[in-house]
C-alpha cells in the first residue's frame, strides 16, 4: 500500500493501483447498489482530458513539454488497451458530487500512467499531478456533462441505426401485403376493412417520426460545455486554451461538437437529457403500442384473433404443453416501461438542479445510458427475432373481412346512416350477410363498386 | 367599495363582500387556472374554525364572550346556508402561500359575518378580528392540512361506499356464472379453461385489497395536526385551549379524530397524503385493468372475443352506422390514468417540501380531492351503465372451451408433458379434437374424468 | 320534450335544445368529474365542420345546394355568437368513445341551427342530418384530432408569446446586473463568484431553448389526418373532396395546415401529443427550477440567502406578523408538478393505443389543453408579479463575494491545488481573508489581478 | 455439447451444463440489457422446488421414490453450494414469458443436479424430467410470484432493519440537540424559533410511519399463490398435494406464509407489488425531503445557513481546492429519484395485466428488488457516512434566534396581530432588535416571558 493525502487526510492506496486517494474514499462513500461507471464514459473522459491535455499544450500552459506529451500518451494508451486498465474504473455510477468522483477518478488513473511513461512512481504527483496537469483548465462542471454528451450521442447513434433497420423490416412487410385485408378495429370493436400493409406501414411512419425526434435530441448534445470550467466561468483556463479546445475535442471524437454561447447555462442546466429521455421515451411508447398490436393480433392460436403468426421462439409454458407465447413483443414492452420509469427520474433528477450546478447528473447519465442499451436491444430482438419471420393468416383475415356487417359502412353514402344501421343490427342479429340484407336499394353493380376489395385501400 | 390595510398597504375591497384584503391580493396573484377551492375544503374549515373558537372560549381566550359565539354562529350560519355565501370562497385551489390564502380567505368572512352578527359593519375588525380572534391560537400550518384530512376522509368514504356497491355486482356476476365454462389465457394466448364465476370473483378479490387500503390511508388521517400553530410549535396556543381542541374538533366534525403526538412532525411532513394517493392509484390500476379485461372480452362483435355483452350505451360513431363502443371501461381507464398522473404530481409536491412546512400542499390537496371525485364518478357509471347490464356469450364460450386443445393439460399428469406437447401441436396443425388424438392411450373414462368441465374449477 | 331516436333506440330531448340524441345519452354515461369539452377545441371544431361542408360542397356531394349552405351558415353563426350556445356543449371532456360524442355534438348543434335557417324543425333531420350531411365525408377519427391539433397550436402559440415575455424581462435583469458580482454556488455549497447578471442571462438561454421546442412539437401538429374518414381509409369521401379538404381548413382557420402523407398512422398515432406534452414538461421542469432558485435566492430576510429581494405580494402567514412568502415563484413550482403529472398520464394513454385509433384521445387533450393554460397563467404571474419587480441585495452579494475563501481557486493556476486546499481550509478555520494568509507567495499586483472582480466573468 | 429437444425442435446444450434447452432458448431471446436473474430468487426459487417436491411425495406422487428424494437433495445442495452453480442460472432478469424462463431454467438445473444424484448423465430426462417431475404440481404462475414475494419479504426485512438504525441515529440526535434552539422556517423564509431536538425527533416520526407502511406491504406478501398452478385452477394438483404444500413451504422457508383464498385472483393480480413499491416510493420521497434538508441546512460553508455540519467525506471538487460537498445526501436523493421512477414501470406493469395474467412480472420483480438494495445502500451510507457524524453549530444557531424578527410572533397574543406585524417591519428595516422596539407596550417580565427560549419548544 501506499499512502496519499489529500485535504480531509492520509488515505492507503494499493500499490499497484493506478487510481488515488480520490477513488478510494468514493468507493467507500457510495454503496455499489449500482453497476460501475459506464465504460463508453470513461472513454469519452479519456478522449476529454486528451484534447485538454493538447489545447492547453498549445496555449503554453506548462514549463515542461513532457508533461502534456505524457497525458495525452497516458490517454491513447488507456484507450488504446481499455480492457486491461478497465478494473481502474470502479466507481459507481450513481453517486454523490456530480461527477467530481468520475472526473477524479480518471484524473488520477491518467495522472499514474503518464507518471509511469514518464519513468516515475505510482503516487510520485510532483511529476504529473491529478489537479494541476490532468485537470488543467478544467472542472468536473464542464468535463462531466462533456463526456456524458459524447457518449449519449454514440449510443443514440447506435441505437438510431438499428430503428433504421426495424423500420426497414416493417416496410418490406408493408409491400408484401400492401393489398391484404384485414378488419381495422377500433376501441377493439369491429370497424371497416383496412390491409395489413397499411397497418405495417403505419407502424413505419411513426418510428420515423421517432427516429427524428431522436435525432433532434442528438444533436442539441453536440453543443458542449467544455472550457467552462467551474460554473462556466472559465475560471483558470486561458484565452488560448479556449481558442483551441472545440477543435481539439473534435480532433479527439471525430465528431462536430461545438461550444456553448452561454456556459453558465451550459454548465447548469439539464434540459437536454429531459429532451433526450423525452424522445427515448416516445420510442418506448410506440414499441410498446406496436408490441401490444402485435400480441393482439397474433392470439390465440385458436381463440383470440389470429391473424398474426409471430415467429415461436421458446417453449410457452411449464404446465401447458404445447402453449407458446410472444415472448419478444413482451419482452420490447418491458423495456418500454423501464425508458418510461426512467424518464420520472431524470424529469425529477433535473428539477432539484439548484443555483449553479445540477448534483443529480450521475442518476441521469446512468438512466439515459440505460435507456440507450434497453431500447437498442429491443429493436434487436425485435426485429431478427420477430418482425423477420412474421406471416400472415391471409385465409382468416379474408373470411373476417367478407363476413363482416360494419363493411356495410361504405354504402353510407347511397343508403344514408341511418338505414345502414339498421342492416347492420339486423345483419348481427340475423348472422346473413349485408349484401344480402340490402335487396333491392342497390343494383349489383352499385353494390360490387362499393363492396369492392380496392373501396378499402385505393383512393 | 370600502378600504382595507394589512402589512404591505392599503386595498379596495367590495362593499358588500364578506371576504376582505387578503382575498382579494390573493386573487390578483394566482390565475384562475384551476378550479377555486373544494366546497368541501371550504366547510371542513368552518368546522376546524367553529371548534377551535369553542376551545378558546373554553380557556378563557377572551373577555368579551360575545366575540367567540359571535365566531362560532357565523360558521353555522356559513355552513347552514352554505350556496348563498359560496361565492365569498373563490381563490384558485392551486396558489401559492402553503394555503394561508384559503385560512385567510375563510377567517375574513367568518370575522365579517361576525361582526355582521354583533350589528357591526363589514370591515370593522375591532369587533372581531381575521386574525386575533378568527384565527386565535391557530395557523394556517395546522388548520389547513386539518381541514384537508377531514375532507379527504370525507371524500375517501364516499369514494368507499360506491367501490363496495361494484364489489357486490362483482360478486353477484360471480355467483351468476359460477359454472359458466370459459377459456382462460394468458399472455393473450389460450391457456386452460377456467369460468366466468371464478373471473368475477377475483375481480371482487382485488378490489377488496382496494378498499382495505384506501381505509388504512384514510385512517391514518384522523390524525390532525390541529394544534400545533405555527411550525408545529403551539406557540400562542395555551394548555387549556390544547386540551380541549381535539375533543372540539370531534364534536363539530363527528369523526374520532387523534391529535399528532409530534407536532412538528404533522404540520411538516406530506407522507399521508402519498399513501392516500398511493391507495388511489392502486386502485386505478386495478379498475383499468378490469376495464382492459371486459373489453377485450367484449370486443367483437364479429371479429373479437365476444364472450361478454357489455350494455350498449350509445351509438358508437359518427360514420361507422350500428357500431357501438365499450365507452363506459373507456371511461374508467381515463380517470384511471387522471390518478396515476396525479401520484407523480403529489409525489414531486410532498419530495419538495423543506424543512418545517410543505409550501406545495395546495396541489396536492387539489389532486387527491379530484382523484377521489373522479373514480367515485368511474365506479358509479361503471356499476349502474356497465356492470349490472353484463352477460356472458354462454354458448360461445363453450365452443370455445370445447375445441380448445389446451385443455390436454389435464392429460399432462396422465400422459407427461412431452406426449401431450405432441398432441397439443397435432391438434392445432390438423385442426382435430385432443380426445380423438389420444387414441388408446387412455380409457374413455380416463378421458372423460380429466376433461370433464369441474375437472377445470372444482378442487 | 322532442322525441329522438338512434340504432339504440328513442330518447326524449328538451324541445329548445340544438343538441340532440347522441348528447343526451353521452351525458347520461360520463359524469361531469372533468369540465366540459374546451371550449377552443369546439370552435375549432366548428371550423372543420364549415371546412368540410365547403370541400363537400366543391366536390358535389349534395343535391341541395342549400344544405351545405346552410351549414356553412350555421357554423359562422355558431362562431360568431358562441356565448350565447356555449350551453349546449356540455359534454364532459374525459368522456369514453375517443371523442365520438363531441363530434357527434358539434353535429347535431350545427344540424339543428342549419335546418332552423332552412325555416325547419328543431329535431327535422330530413332537411339537414347530423351524420349524412354535418359529418359527411368525416370520421371522429379525423375530425376531433384535427380540432385537437388545431387548437393545441392556438394555445401553445399564446403560451409562446407570454414565454417570450419572461425573456425578454430575465435579459433585461441580465443587462441592469451584468458586473454585479455574486457567490456561485454549487450542490449548495460556496463556489467561485460570478454575476448576477449571467445567472438572469443562463435562464433566458435556458427559456429560449423551450420555445424552440414548443415551436418543434407546434410545427409538427400542422399536419392533420382530416380526409382520413374511417381509421384513416378515407373511405365515403371522394377525391374531388380529397383534394380540396387542406386548402378549406387553411381557409377556415388560416393556419398553414397540412394533411398527412400516411393517414392510417395520422389516424392511429398519438406521438405527437406525447411530443407535446414533453415539451410542456420540459418548460415546466426549468420554468420550477429557476423558481427554487429565486425562492433560495430570496429566502430570509435575515436568516436566509438574501440576495434577492422579490416583490412582496400579500401577507405570508396568518399567525406570523410581518411575514412575507415567495407565493408566486411557488404558483409557479405547482402548476409545473401538475404538467410533470400530466406527463405520465399523457403516456399512459398514448401507450394504450389499440390497433386502428387510440381510444384514449380525450383524456389527453384534456391535460394538454390544461398544461397550455397552467404554463401561460404562471408565466404570466411570474413575468408581471415577480421577475419585472425583482431587485438585488448589490450590498450583500459583494460582501460576500469579499469574504469568500473558495474565491482563491484563482490562485490555483499560480501556487497550485494543494496549496490553495491549504489556505482555503485554514482561511474557513482562522476566518481571515485569503489574501492575508498568501504572504509573499504572490506579489500584490499578482494577487490584485487574480482576484480581480472581472476575474470571475470577464473572458 | 449434447441434444435436448422440446416441441419446437433440438437445440445443442453444452456438456457441462445443468441447465438445458429452455435456457439456452431463453438466452438467444432477450438480450442481456439487465442483469441476471436475482440471486435471492433463484435461492428462493429452489426453496419452492424443494416444497413441492415434498408435498408431492406425501401425496404419493411418484412411484419410484428416489425421485423425490433426489429433487430434495439436488435443491438442497444447490442451495448449500450456490456459488458453484451460480453460472447456471444467467437469464436476464428482464424477460419475456411472464417468468417461464426463470422457472425452467430452475426446473433443469435441478433435474439435471438430480439425475447425477441418481447416477445418470446430464439431459437423461427419463429419470428425472424438469416439467413432469420438477416441476410436478406446479406453473409459472404460482411458484414465480411465490419465490418473487419470497424474495421481497426478505429484503424488505433486511431494509426494514437498516431503517430502524437510522431513526435510532435520528433520535439520538433528536435527544441531543433537546433544547438547541434554531430558526424555523417556513417556505424558505423565517419563521419562528424551534429545536434542532425537535427537527430530528420529526425524521424520525416520519420514518417511522414508512416503516409500518414497509411491514403492512410486506405482510400482505405472506400470502403465496402456491397450489394455483395453472392460471390459479389448480389442475394438475391433487388434494393431497394441496393439502401439505404451503406446511412444507413455511418448513422450506422457515415464514409464516398463507395460501391464497383465491387463487384466480392471486395467481392474475399484481397489486401486491404496487402496494410494495409504494411503500418504498414513500420512503424514497422522504428520505429525499429528510437529505435536501440536511444539505440546506448545512449549506455554506460561508455563505449559506451553516446550522449543520455534515461529516467531510471526500473533496468535494476538481478545480476549487478546499470545497467539501454534501455527497452522501445527494447519493441518498438519487436512489430516491431511481426509487420514484421504478414507481412508474410498475404501476405501467400492473395495469397492463390481461385476463389470467400479468406477463409483466420480471421487470416488476427486476425494478422492486433493485429498490431495496437502492434504499438500503442508501440508508446505510446515510446512517454511518452522514447522520453519526452529523454535529451542530450551536452558536450560529443561537445568534440567529437572538437576532430574528419573526420570533415576536410570540407577542401577538398580548400586542395583536397588527401592532407586531408593524414592529416587525420596522425591525427588519432599522434592523434593531425586537425587545428595543416594544418600548413601553409590555413590562420587562413579560417581554422576558413571552420571548423565553422554552417558549418555543415547552408547551
Amino acid at each position: 500500500m501506499r499512502k496519499e493525502h489529500d485535504s480531509l487526510g492520509i488515505q492507503s492506496v494499493p500499490q499497484s493501483a493506478y487510481y488515488g486517494i480520490h477513488t478510494v474514499r468514493a468507493r467507500g462513500n457510495f454503496p455499489a447498489v449500482s453497476s460501475v461507471n459506464d465504460r463508453e464514459l470513461i472513454k469519452n473522459f479519456l478522449r476529454v482530458k486528451l484534447a485538454c491535455a493538447r489545447a492547453n499544450q498549445k496555449a503554453g500552459r506548462w514549463d515542461d513539454e513532457r508533461v502534456p506529451l505524457a497525458i495525452v500518451k497516458a490517454c491513447q494508451d488507456l484507450l488504446a488497451h481499455f480492457e486491461e486498465y478497465e478494473d481502474e474504473f470502479t466507481i459507481p455510477a450513481i453517486q454523490g458530487g456530480a461527477g467530481t468522483s468520475t472526473n477524479m477518478n480518471v484524473n488520477e488513473v491518467v495522472a499514474n500512467r503518464a507518471i509511469e511513461l514518464l519513468g516515475g512512481q505510482k503516487g510520485d504527483y510532483q511529476l504529473v499531478n491529478p489537479n494541476d496537469d490532468v485537470n488543467k483548465s478544467q472542472s468536473t462542471n464542464d468535463t462531466y456533462p462533456t463526456a456524458g454528451h459524447l457518449t449519449m450521442i454514440q449510443l443514440t447513434d447506435r441505437l438510431s441505426l438499428t430503428l433504421k433497420k426495424v423500420i426497414a423490416t416493417l416496410k418490406q412487410l408493408a409491400e408484401k401485403y400492401q393489398t391484404t385485408l384485414k378488419m381495422g378495429r377500433t376501441q377493439l370493436e369491429d370497424a371497416i376493412p383496412t390491409t395489413f400493409g397499411r397497418s405495417f406501414h403505419a407502424y413505419a411512419s411513426l418510428l420515423e417520426r421517432d427516429l427524428k425526434r431522436l435525432k433532434a435530441a442528438r444533436d442539441q448534445l453536440l453543443t458542449v460545455p467544455l472550457g467552462g470550467t467551474a460554473i462556466g466561468t472559465s475560471l483558470t483556463a486561458t484565452h488560448e486554451y479556449l481558442k483551441n479546445i472545440i477543435a481539439e475535442l473534435q480532433n479527439a471524437t471525430l465528431l462536430p461538437v461545438k461550444g456553448c454561447e452561454d456556459l453558465i447555462d451550459g454548465v447548469q442546466n439539464t434540459d437536454e437529457y429531459v429532451q433526450l429521455s423525452g424522445a427515448y421515451k416516445s420510442l418506448a411508447v410506440d414499441l410498446s403500442k406496436m408490441c401490444n398490436d402485435l400480441r393482439l393480433l397474433g392470439s390465440g392460436p385458436q381463440n383470440g384473433l389470429g391473424e398474426l403468426n409471430l415467429p415461436q421462439r421458446q417453449a410457452g409454458s411449464s404446465i401447458m404443453p404445447g402453449k407458446v407465447n410472444p415472448v419478444i413483443p413482451e419482452f420490447v414492452t418491458q423495456t418500454a416501461y423501464q425508458v418510461i420509469g426512467h424518464d420520472a427520474t431524470i424529469t425529477m433528477a433535473a428539477e432539484a438542479g439548484q443555483l449553479e450546478l445540477n448534483a443529480f447528473e450521475p442518476v441521469m447519465f446512468f438512466d439515459l445510458f440505460d435507456d440507450a442499451r434497453l431500447l437498442n436491444g429491443a429493436l434487436q430482438t425485435l426485429n431478427e427475432n420477430c418482425l423477420m419471420g412474421i406471416t400472415v393468416n391471409v385465409e382468416r383475415c379474408r373470411q373476417m373481412v367478407e363476413s363482416s356487417a360494419e363493411a356495410a359502412t361504405a354504402l353510407s353514402p347511397l343508403l344514408g346512416y341511418e338505414t345502414v344501421s339498421h342492416l347492420v343490427k339486423k345483419a348481427l342479429k340475423e348472422q346473413r350477410p349485408i349484401r344480402e340484407l340490402v335487396g333491392d336499394r342497390l343494383t349489383t353493380a352499385e353494390l360490387n363498386q362499393a363492396l369492392a376489395p380496392t373501396a378499402f385501400f385505393v383512393k
